[in-house]
């Protein structure tokens, strides 16, 4: 299961709407075949599994990092492959709780004299994925907010100079965390002051996110790192409503539009608009700031991991901060985290925090 | 050594102006006595050690964490007590860089046949005397500066609100760190808007550290948990030539008062005010902020360790930055510190920067 695991977690960013699944075929020791999802989600790793297998899967066990599919979707149902091809035994890491499966799939193998195990390494695969199972049940990505800061939170001095606080390692790291989530967002002030280009660098050829940034009348540069190709597709979340001649700017520079429900402020509505992107398949969104998304992504309890890059420097007051403005009335109001790991990456630290 | 080292520590804070020193004595791996410097700064950890192993010290070891005096101070020089005792061999964790001493206690002990081993465990040995090498290489006490925030480096609301961002490991830590420091130092803002004791607490009956507050004018509340006793000596900085009766006021209410030049703006001069601090035998400073007085200290680079806890709670851009305004014009300009050590306590970090 550890290694069905490995396997599926390479999938991560690459596969949404589906889950990163792995699965592992054995038989007395000897692994007969191997899988994960495909990029783009199909095929489904069991099918990949089952086509190294061969024949051989017959009277072999199967490892699942999730329960295999009860559904014909875009693919036939992978429980039925398995008993299609004989295996004796199937073992899941945990069930499926998309409701065309949760707990089908178990049903429809055992119904057919599978002996089907569960539960096996079931708090690795819940995190490992915890954007599908987000999406399934929350209707949203599992949001991710990074942090890059100095020891006293600030993302960049008074003039706006932030390149670079952290150092090579911590860097690197963004572009790997960029790299296993289905798509990066930042707010429209840093889409501005930084032109980003939101692209995994450094990684080899691997397949970009979608881009996306929030930005209430569209009211962007036509011509900007993420308006000139080179990266991921790029998504704008504007308000219902916002001016067609903006919009048609945009579209025409490849840019998809999304249009959100706006809250009372006139601004979009966070919690909608990660529904919209829910609808459209997305299960893990990585927020990169700046400090006003970043705010409002926390004050309204959207925020399911923050990873915070600490670099041994300070700046004062005078520096951009990396949250805005929260309005909280009192400290007991605070959104309060749990933290999950601490290392350090070269001259800087990374502390990450979960909110459940 | 590790044990003398082990010794050594425990006077950390209690035996200013000298240095926390441990001794062991041993023969044939039985140890014949141990000492460590006494609170106040004496008696010796050697005079303490031969104390206790009398005459079964002849021909024995001494494991000493600094080079033994060689001067006449206070009390006799070890050294020479170390050779009457008959040592037949004293091992030295590294030298004593006071130019009373730099090498003298050692050439003492050669000359008198000791033989006598250098720089066992030094890196150790010099971290422990870091504030007593500071003191008598650079005047000024060692500088540990404390920040507790939250992620986005905030100390407190809008409202001013601060009780309690971190949690009860962190405060306990606190206090364990205020009493292995000779002083603590606070400024006025913070003097005024908390009203702290700055005492240590929880830790048993140990002995209080020195309080010390900077108020240009000594516009401070003569009533106040610092003025009110019950905890160690309160010292106040000031500007020299502040008002007969502002000094007849605070010096009623048992305050010492420290006269100190002023820089350009006024203010206290801080790297003046830390020298006369060094000259009063000040070795290890505490300072827990406010925000001013610790931007001040790493902008003039006095800070030598900066200690950061960091609590997994958000305050937003409202909330009271743990440095004031630094004034930098570029990001170059940032102080940058090494990180030397990263753990968990309780819900909350604690990540060591140092400033060398």
């Amino acid at each position: 299961m550890a290694a069905a695991l490995g396997l599926a977690a390479r999938g991560l960013g690459r596969v949404w709407p589906n889950p990163a699944v792995g699965c592992v075929i054995e038989r007395d020791g000897i692994v007969l075949g191997r899988g994960r999802t495909a990029n783009g989600g199909r095929p489904h790793a069991e099918t990949l599994a089952l086509a190294q297998a061969g024949t051989a899967a017959r009277g072999a066990t199967a490892y699942v990092t999730l329960e295999p599919c009860a559904h014909h979707g875009l693919t036939p149902p992978c429980a039925d492959a398995l008993v299609a091809a004989g295996l004796a035994r199937v073992v899941i890491a945990r069930r499926d709780p998309d409701p065309r499966v949760d707990g089908g799939g178990i049903a429809l193998l055992r119904a057919a004299g599978v002996d089907v195990v569960e539960g096996v390494l079931a708090d690795r695969a819940t995190e490992l994925q915890a954007g599908f199972i987000s999406r399934v049940t929350r209707g949203r990505p599992l949001v991710t907010l990074k942090l890059a800061t100095t020891l006293d939170g600030r993302i960049a001095t008074a003039s706006g100079e932030s390149q670079w606080i952290t150092g090579p390692a911590a860097r690197t790291h963004v572009h790997a965390m960029r790299a296993i989530h289905d798509a990066i967002l930042v707010g429209a002030g840093t889409a501005r002051a930084d032109d980003p280009s939101l692209t995994v660098r450094g990684m080899g050829d691997v397949p970009q996110p979608v881009r996306i940034t929030i930005s209430r009348h569209l009211n962007l540069p036509l011509d900007s790192n993420l308006t000139r190709g080179g990266g991921g597709p790029v998504w704008m979340l504007h308000a219902e409503g916002t001016s067609q001649a903006a919009c048609d700017a945009m579209s025409a520079r490849g840019v998809a539009l999304v249009p959100c429900p706006t809250g009372p402020g006139g601004q979009v509505d966070l919690a909608e608009a990660l529904q919209i992107l829910g609808q459209r398949g997305l299960t893990r969104l990585y927020c990169e700031g700046g400090g006003t998304l970043a705010a409002a992504l926390l004050s309204a309890a959207l925020v399911d991991r923050l990873d915070c890059y600490t670099a041994g420097a300070a700046i004062g007051a005078e520096g951009t901060p990396s949250l805005g403005a929260m309005g909280l009335a009192a400290l007991a109001e605070a959104p309060r985290l749990r933290l999950v790991d601490i290392r350090t990456l070269g001259p800087d630290i990374l502390h990450r925090w979960a909110a459940d």
